[in-house]
């Protein structure tokens, strides 16, 4: 038996095996589903980003991530109300298609690759929930959030297929609550990256200098000669997360 | 269309489409898979441990997680080579069985409901990354921790279905890969566990009062009275994985 796998697995596309569906419009800061109304069906965004964050009572909101036009959303559907609190939240006036885990389940029954494409949709946001945590853990906050920064960007492709320069709809405090650290902290460390040349801004947003960033991150990381923002901080061992 | 799902869905079983198949003996220490050896397999332990981590190159190994008995591993094998780096590796002398993934499909097309149980079960992982990675962006060290003994103890349950209060194989090094800090810092943390009466120690590791660690974490998880160990960090705001 064949251990080693050499071969680039074809992925599949489960709208492939989806018919057209209902499709539901909310408006900007609509929360789509949350912990009391979990979601009953798989999500597709036609148009517009929609936030996904946990939001534990009594603990600040941590963005899992944001998707927008062609990714899907909703995946804990399968698992019924055994699933953990999520929150979706339409970022700006949002178009999403759903399907219910039941038609979803008989179209399976008829196309069963509909079931393998959408275990492959979902081992590879596993795969980056793994990079996320393998992040948190080694990465001070500037190093995770340009990694943040450059997968957004990768994400978020031109016409051409390359990585968007243009990141759309990000502000400071919505990074904050993905890196996990507060909004003053972000803005200090994009302050580094736009003055040692690595974004700059647009009446549009954030104009991301992806490969500028991408050799920093691969030649270290780190801002010499000017000190990273540090409040309350004196220590290295601390500023990778490691602190307890 | 029902937007809220009251039901708790029944998970399906991928054990209930599977033939019996090749059972692979690893001595303790052996790597499984790796970067360069990428899984071909769909992996099931049948005894022993299994570490899975990322070892990328220059940075500190991050454990993401232990399975035993009854628990699948390897599911990035469906993404072929498109996969990212992750190493497996037997932490004791382990049993696995494995189905390669043409195999699986395979069933699969018989079977469409083998593909829905995997499925629920890479979403159920994908929502234990989640909880790890809020955990990673608004708690502690010592809290972090606190929630990873919980859990273990509690995918490791007794005859009688109760979270197992002793944690085999668990070396503080490892929960510090796993928690993302030193192993001197997990000590820190361990002993004050111990002597605050959240665990003890046997000749078997580590032994789990649940119940009390439980309410310390439902309380607030800190050390009042006893600085939580903190070296060369002076700051909360530091501690809960929120500096520079």
């Amino acid at each position: 038996m064949a251990i080693v796998s050499k071969a680039h697995r074809r992925p599949e596309d489960p709208l492939e095996y989806l018919r057209c569906s209902t499709v539901l419009a909310y408006p900007r800061g609509h929360t789509i589903y949350d912990y009391e109304r979990p979601p009953a069906n798989l999500h597709l965004v036609i148009d517009g980003y929609v936030k996904i964050c946990r939001m534990s009572e009594g603990r600040k909101p941590v963005v899992l991530d944001i998707y927008q036009a062609e990714d899907f959303f909703g995946e804990s559907a399968f698992l019924g109300a055994a699933q953990r609190p999520e929150t979706a939240v339409a970022l700006e006036d949002t178009k999403v298609m759903v399907w219910s885990v039941e038609e979803i389940e008989e179209i399976a029954i008829k196309h069963p690759q509909l079931g393998i494409a959408l275990l492959q949709l979902i081992v590879r946001r596993s795969a980056e929930y793994v990079s996320r945590i393998e992040s948190f853990a080694v990465d001070n906050i500037a190093r995770r959030l340009a990694r943040a920064l450059i997968r957004f960007s990768e994400r978020n492709r031109n016409e051409a297929g390359a990585p968007s320069e243009h990141l759309v709809a990000f502000t400071h405090e919505l990074l904050s609550q993905y890196v996990g650290t507060s909004r003053e902290i972000v803005t200090q460390c994009m302050n580094q990256f736009r003055r040692a040349g690595y974004l700059s801004y647009s009446r549009r947003g954030i104009v991301l200098h992806g490969a500028e960033l991408r050799t920093w991150l691969a030649t270290g990381g780190d801002f010499a000669g000017e000190k990273p923002a540090r409040p309350r901080n004196n220590g290295r061992l601390i500023s990778s997360g490691m602190g307890a």
